[in-house]
């Protein structure tokens, strides 16, 4: 298997960055995450959008441009050969010479093996757990889950799938998806603030020809929701 | 010069970690950071025990006793032959397999150059600016500074030195440092909550006889403080 680093492919195995990193010494970088099917990634320019966005937003210049960086995508996928993936874009703050100043982003690209939810899973629904939290920078993908990752052992102490981040009741997201419910009336909502732009709600969403209202989102309307997925 | 990775010294520029580590995945990890002066460590006890403390609240195990640490730290700075400088220990969440979750901490320990604030900025002071943000866990020495190292170009737009985070006017901290104000009384306040709790805080101030007022401090008492640091 291998991975991407800044301009070459390297066995995923000896893919290291240098400790001097600013995501590893302050957590700093944006992501990226999607899926490759039959070889084909289903709405790739709107996840090379967000990349962009995010890493416009944080500060963190690409040095490779789209179609570049798309090209070197569909080689890692043909590389490994493998058909049906995750691919994981991550692009860190760099080598800083004094581990705060923002320096030249290395990119590291990397595959996965894909997990889908049990059929048991979709059949009887998943236990969620609630904490009181909202992302500092809800809009950009950056890799601080800080608090996503520590409440992994609470979910697991509960018994629970995931949890839902809401702030004085208004709920925004999950660490890594986003909230959607049918309120008692079948209407769909997702939460119109502090939560990342989804790209599967964009899309499936709208070719599913379902109306979804992007508006305030309440822990009460969870709980009286008909479905929350 | 070295640098040690979990049981080894190695050359500081030979010091890498894998792609798959959760500080580069996730921005998961804590960190601490103190000086040597003339080979000795002032306050040693102190930064070990937030360390092990920060570390047991991020639930990553710290696979060496204090003791055995204490004896690394030294070598280090014995093997690098440096009297004055200061020292970083990183703990990550470790190579997740998948990403997500936490796994066998690696521990980095590298040494710094020392910079002092020049004499003209310690007689002539510098001008702050301020940010409404508080930190996600902000009694947690985490890498995470994804505010703090996104803010620093709008630190120096402003020709500033630093920023000051508040929330609703109540000021808690800097991005790597306490906050004191002598008030138009002549009394000194540092900010009783949100703020990290700073070992130079703690021991200077004490040494020094100042008596500190642990309390909340807003916006306008820094403006109409006579003296802050």
């Amino acid at each position: 298997m291998y991975s991407f680093l800044n301009n070459q492919f390297l066995p995923a195995e000896k893919t290291f960055v240098h400790v001097s990193d600013l995501a590893v010494q302050r957590g700093y970088g944006i992501f990226d995450f999607f899926k490759a099917v039959n070889g084909k990634i289903p709405f790739l320019d709107d996840y090379f959008n967000r990349f962009y966005r995010s890493a416009d937003f944080m500060q963190l210049p690409v040095s490779l441009s789209r179609e570049e960086l798309k090209n070197i995508v569909h080689e890692l996928l043909q590389k490994n050969g493998v058909a049906d993936a995750g691919i994981k874009m991550v692009l860190t703050g760099g080598y800083s010479p004094d581990g705060y100043e923002i320096a030249t982003p290395n990119l590291i690209i990397t595959q996965h093996t894909l997990t889908m939810p049990s059929a048991k899973m979709l059949e009887q629904g998943v236990k969620i757990i609630t904490h009181e939290f909202r992302r500092e920078m809800p809009l950009v993908k950056s890799i601080n889950y800080t608090t996503g990752v520590w409440l992994q052992r609470k979910v697991k102490a509960s018994n629970a799938y995931d949890v839902l981040y809401h702030l004085q009741g208004e709920v925004s997201e999950f660490p890594r998806c986003n909230l959607f419910i049918v309120n008692k009336n079948g209407i769909v909502m997702t939460p119109a603030n502090y939560a990342l732009e989804g790209i599967t709600r964009k899309n499936i969403l709208s070719l599913s020809g379902m109306e979804v209202k992007a508006t305030t989102v309440t822990l009460t309307d969870v709980l009286q929701a008909r479905e929350v997925f």
